[in-house]
């Protein structure tokens, strides 16, 4: 498990989301609030974000230790404005090496990806199912060994070949979830399937899961603390109305103007 | 502020200590029941060790990142046994660098030494004043931060030029403590002191604040757990009516007959 | 590419062989003198031993930093002796992580594995194919992303069912480097494959490549600086007649006794 | 000693001086061609940079791990771009450890601060000695163990008080090495102080030794590689006539229009 937010607005230094809140990431690392499993999410951490006017494809800074200590993070958060942020702490599963490898967000040529959930036994009953259907260039790529590193993995091969745009996105997020349903039930293992994936310019995260309860996601337009920005969180950063809880089994996507596009995942799996 | 555990006995694998107790290292270190200040000890870890058949220094292991996730100590642990064992975890005070130099136990010569609690504004209000009165060979040796390690240096001031004993442990960190108190009245500052000393064969250890509660402190000899071993540590490492507390402002001292020595510290403290 | 060593005999400190020879490890890491690609090791390091009297696994240490500033090697290399020693310091091919995980020696069960060469363009050439073959319990105990890790599994695959011993052991790093040749002709790749394995009381080591010259390797038995023990070496860890270079294309395989026994590798691959 | 790289221009990437020349700082990390001691520079690197659309202070990137090796530094490098760079890797001198505290750059406030070179015998012959001239705010802001941050804390006390400007930071640094020459010659011991300071939009260096020959430097301005940017480097970027050997015993300095400011230390020295 672990805790996952991300901002998408007028540009704002990474601290606002890492540090600021009252709830921040920092604070979500060890005393997070809404954790299904686990107690502290001190096994590493990543940020990545555009800067648009160098660059279209996304810097990433991660590391396997515990964001609270991280002696470079202060300075690069303080430093550093964007208008795509993805920000993450992690909770290693049983058996999955604490390596930077393994730390999120992944990235692949434009797109930042997290994953907060799980695949049950995932190295005995899903992995070796995965890796085959991949893509050559999907398959050499996986660095690490974390279930959710194969999960972006699939997301890829099912992107392959269509332009990125809300609705492709949106489209291969849910045949990704739908694959590995269909999958999880021919193995009887349970999944836990909070996606996000962005272009930097749009945002598309899911909130799924085979057995409720799905790991908790709530969003937020315009607020207070963060106007002129849509942002999408495992836990709400400061104490507000202004928090809405993305329903189980649905989809939530920001484009570049922060309108929310919301899908139900379940028919789409269903269909 | 920090957990630690000190065992003295029978040679005995070091995960005796560190993972296999239901209320284990680790677990104190993600889940620690009687902290009075910080949530968890993610900031690094240390354990030390002697092999007297091969020398009568001792040997350590530590590292910044969390205990739980070392992918080294498992098999360290495993593999090694001892009859004399030092180890902590570390929670940083704010400001405190998440170094290699800042982890715990330190070592000089044949000795080991712990410290579990604090100097309030360490850096602006005592540390200058210790480094003043050290002798060369003691403060050129400090190579961390912290004012544990500077309490060390302190200590072995005081204990220079007596073989080391039981008696003379116990009369050196007497005086430490009444030096710490007089300088820590100076400079209207609190002081939390559970100190821990070995040279291998026998180990001194106190619990001490300027104001109470002095943080948590038990011993337990001959337990079923260990047998033919005295343990010292923070928190109990199981529930079981063997444990004892030590009382706040005493010394309590082992030697290689496992014969515990008790004194009062305040007493000394007045002298 | 990197630099091994392999040390068989009467229980010596880690250290006579990390560090003191005038050509030790620690010196080969940052000034090699054999090296046919690569500068430097400083891409992390290991060292895996046997405690016999406490269990029949190795214990193992690894870092993917530099082994001359590892802080803690010193202390365990002086206060640790051992009868069965595997030493490595590692120059990371492009392209591969300087994680934990990738670095050597390698353990499963009673094994400790060391690999020092290159697979051509292992990711996309070998990878998937290696991994095809795999019983599924080695190929789920893949940890990292190197050839080495997975040319090991394949050699666990070979041994799969035997018991182990000098003969088996020879038998199935044969079988491994032929499979490995076979694979690298139909892939139109280069193989270098000076291979190491032990259980703790026989070593069996491999000098091979597809294409000459073989990454260097000696052995020298009962030495004036090594008494009562067989040394095996990428390079000579001090000036002295005593070094055979082990041929190209040849096995060399010790038992607890130090017998030397040597077979040629190509006869066995064209079998 | 280290090797380190200074860049003050139009707003370039990162990159463009850590691993876009032909002897780029990567490059020196492990082949150094100018150095006077060490073999290779792999014990820790940072960059500091700023921008001051977002703030006047830098911000600061450090690792106590090899330059080349670094996850995130191809990232960071590539998407990051400033007006003004300082850049270092370290080979640590024997004894001084490797940790995060000792990498350079060192800021504080508005400035950053690299030293090439060494104070012979640093903790046991001058430690002591420049700590107690130290105001207190400088003495409580050191953080690691070496003379380099010493050097730096001792600057900083002696710009205390003056608004910064070129003039102001060409006297501190000609008085720092003139207070640290007087005590090398009381001491006994030799000093080689390569410094750099910068607030952003000025830089002074200095090149400097109480024994010949100093530490090579090198500067060059409005270069086809660097045009519109005046940079200084320990060694030369790229083989070519544009680069000018700083003079030992002189400093240079620069200001945002790139000018070059030259003094003669040795006079001032005397002075």
């Amino acid at each position: 498990m672990c805790r996952l937010i991300i901002y998408l607005g007028q540009a704002t230094r990474l601290e606002r989301i890492i540090s600021e809140p009252e709830h921040s990431l920092v604070i979500q690392s060890y005393r997070p609030a809404e954790m299904t499993s686990g107690v502290v999410n001190a096994d590493g951490f990543g940020v990545g974000w555009y800067n648009r006017a160098l660059d279209d494809t996304p810097c990433v800074y991660k590391s396997p230790s515990p964001i609270w200590s991280d002696q470079n993070l202060p300075a690069l958060s303080h430093h550093i404005a964007s208008e795509c942020i993805f920000a993450n702490v992690r909770s290693a599963t049983l058996g999955q090496a604490v390596d930077y490898s393994n730390c999120q967000p992944f990235t692949s040529g434009p797109f930042l990806f997290m994953h907060n959930g799980y695949i049950e036994n995932f190295r005995s009953a899903m992995m070796r199912q995965i890796r085959e259907v991949l893509r050559d260039e999907y398959y050499t790529a996986i660095a690490g060994s974390t279930d959710s590193e194969h999960i972006f993995a699939l997301l890829l091969h099912f992107l392959h070949g269509r332009p990125f745009s809300l609705q492709t996105g949106v489209a291969a997020m849910s045949e990704t979830i739908d694959q590995l349903l269909r999958w999880s039930i021919a193995k009887g293992v349970h999944v836990a399937l909070n996606l996000a994936l962005t272009n930097g310019s749009c945002v598309v995260a899911s909130r799924w899961a085979s057995e409720a309860p799905a790991p908790s996601l709530y969003y937020t337009i315009n607020s207070l603390f963060f106007p002129r920005a849509a942002v999408i969180a495992s836990e709400r950063l400061f104490t507000s109305s202004d928090w809405v809880a993305v329903p189980e089994g649905s989809l939530v996507a920001f484009d570049a103007d922060l309108t929310l596009h919301r899908s139900d995942l379940q028919r789409q799996v269903a269909a």
